[in-house]
């Protein structure tokens, strides 16, 4: 108990020295750990004896006043050891950067009841802080239907898409969550004071920043790795060419999750960055919530996931993902739709299909197709 | 020359017997030969001696009369022995049927100056008769871009995209060609006669139909594989799900030419189509006139096939072509993105060159992906 307190604030402090998403500080907490990577800036001296700058900030410190002030404000501090810790997240781990960010989170400040380790199934809605009417309303429509299943919304709390994803999701009744490149207790833009608001009685607002803090261009950088890592999917709806939403569609991809975009007229500059996606094959073009979800795979799952025990990996599938599982041969590898015609499905829902299998580990992509994982030989 | 006009007679007349597009008629063509078929069922009789009721109709018939008739309305028949004959349409013949239609044309009754033989780097651009004005100013934009490049543009001649892709095409001096499901002399619809006798003069008016015949349902049918087969690339510009665009975009798949889809607002009825098409992975998203020129290819190559001889089918490939070819692998077979890797290429321009090399035999798609064909491992 002791110790996963020294953990936690050595988290927070570590967190307030280096800035969110550094590469080179999730690495060292890889390999030495948040506490003995704390100790030692703690006691780094320079070629003189002096404290190094960055001991001296950590001297000036009070991680442990830090968390009581956060808890004040109804605000706690989830750690990799903390029961509630989305731990999809450490997909990051592995993830290179980009743009210099890149690892894990130190540690999530967070505010309101809805708990992060609900959000395995959740679906991203992002998009063009200037929108169209025509991206707004696709945007609330798709989160509507999203949040009508009971799977969570996840985006930003920027004009545009952002808003409107949110709004969308909490008209159905569905959980939302916002993830800020700020402290979770500051509103940017203000004009989201109410929404954010409302989503912490309601949801969540997430931060890996502590409570304070102000956005700067690099935290929305970081910020847009934690959406597409908490995230089973993330759904684009209009991106200009050079929109902060392709860098979390970017983050998406590395880390396996679907990546979905929603087209619209080849003449409106915010669909632009959506059609680029589509056409690359980085994302699948989706044009409903129905769809959205379809993709994602979240319906019904986490029901089939609550089954807990020393079962075999592939007692946990459902009937779709075993008959494609079936479907993978054991010595070789075959395209995607060599699948589908094995196993008699359509190739959307075979490529889905398998993107979840490769994420529990049972089938892998290698660069001639899909072969079985050592996992699912057995 | 006596063997080539009684082929032609006894295409004429075959033609003027079978609906277009008969796969059994194809198939017989095939088997025997146009003149063999033609005096085959020319001289059937039934279990009393009598003449069969095609041999009765054939009796009726006089194609000398009709080519006559034609060659006095300006209009030629091509047929496969022609130097003017489109060799692409005969990929039709091992293509198999769709709809019941399907089999290579007996032969193609020309209007206008454009030689067919042109045709091979052309664009097919089609799309819905009720095209919105979003749908009909993107076609004619695409059109104009295709035009200019001196690519020629094959459509139908329906209002609605058809049409405004003519438009666009005449508007940049391009030239531009209709397929039709009636006689070349006819004009349906009615109010598009300006547009068939411009591009009469311009460019050219085709069809499998004799002059004089009437446009049904099974003959667009029909006429849709030709648009797909005389052209190198398809672009479908709205479709709504039941339209007959897809039927083209379906006989494009089918004969491996490149389908190419141009996206629109997801409230859009006549977009779902063309999202379906995106969505499955059987269109590639386009945006732009030039984005279509670069995925079918067509820019420039026709200077590089001008060159004739007993060289190797390698000779003729462009230097990006070659470098894709260079890195398809011997003896086993890999995914696309796997020859991208190695060509150090982007995944969208391999993948429309392993298309144009697999169009000249040169590489094969198995189910397990991309390898050399015998052609090219010499």
């Amino acid at each position: 108990m002791i110790g996963a307190m020294e953990e936690r604030l050595a988290r927070v402090a570590l967190g307030r020295l280096a800035e969110p998403g550094d590469p080179r500080v999730a690495g060292l907490v890889a390999e030495l750990g948040p506490v003995a990577l704390h100790e030692r800036l703690h006691a780094e001296r320079d070629d003189n004896g002096l404290l190094t700058d960055m001991a001296a900030r950590l001297e000036g410190m009070d991680p442990a006043r830090d968390l009581d002030r956060a808890a004040r404000l109804g605000i706690r501090f989830l750690i990799p050891s903390d029961e509630e810790w989305p731990t999809q997240v450490d997909d990051l781990l592995t993830a290179g950067p980009v743009q210099q960010r890149g690892g894990p989170p130190l540690g999530l400040w967070v505010r309101g009841p809805l708990r992060l380790d609900e959000l395995s199934d959740s679906v991203a809605i992002v998009g063009s802080r200037s929108a169209t009417t025509y991206g707004a309303d696709v945007a609330a429509d798709l989160a509507a239907v999203v949040g009508r299943s009971g799977v969570c919304v996840v985006s930003g709390a920027a004009f545009g898409i952002d808003q409107a994803a949110h709004r969308g999701a909490l008209a159905a009744g569905g959980p939302s969550v916002a993830v800020l490149a700020c402290g979770v207790d500051r509103a940017y833009p203000a004009a989201h004071k109410g929404l954010l608001d409302f989503l912490a009685d309601e949801g969540a607002v997430v931060s890996e920043l502590a409570p304070g803090c102000s956005p700067t261009r690099l935290r929305f950088l970081a910020r847009n790795r934690l959406i597409a890592g908490l995230t089973r999917g993330t759904v684009v709806v209009e991106a200009a060419i050079r929109s902060g939403a392709l860098n979390t569609a970017n983050w998406a991809s590395r880390l396996n999750r679907t990546l979905l975009g929603v087209p619209g007229p080849v003449t409106s500059a915010p669909s632009q960055g959506v059609h680029q996606l589509i056409r690359s094959g980085a994302a699948t073009l989706v044009t409903s919530g129905e769809e959205v979800l379809e993709m994602v795979g979240a319906i019904g799952e986490h029901l089939v996931e609550e089954k807990r025990g020393p079962d075999r990996p592939r007692d946990r599938l459902t009937l779709r993902e075993q008959q494609v599982l079936d479907a993978v041969p054991h010595s070789t590898s075959v395209a995607a739709d060599s699948v589908a015609r094995t196993a008699g499905l359509g190739i959307i829902e075979v490529r889905s299909a398998l993107t979840r299998l490769q994420a529990r580990g049972l089938v892998e992509l290698t660069p001639s197709g899909w072969r079985l994982a050592t996992l699912a030989q057995g």
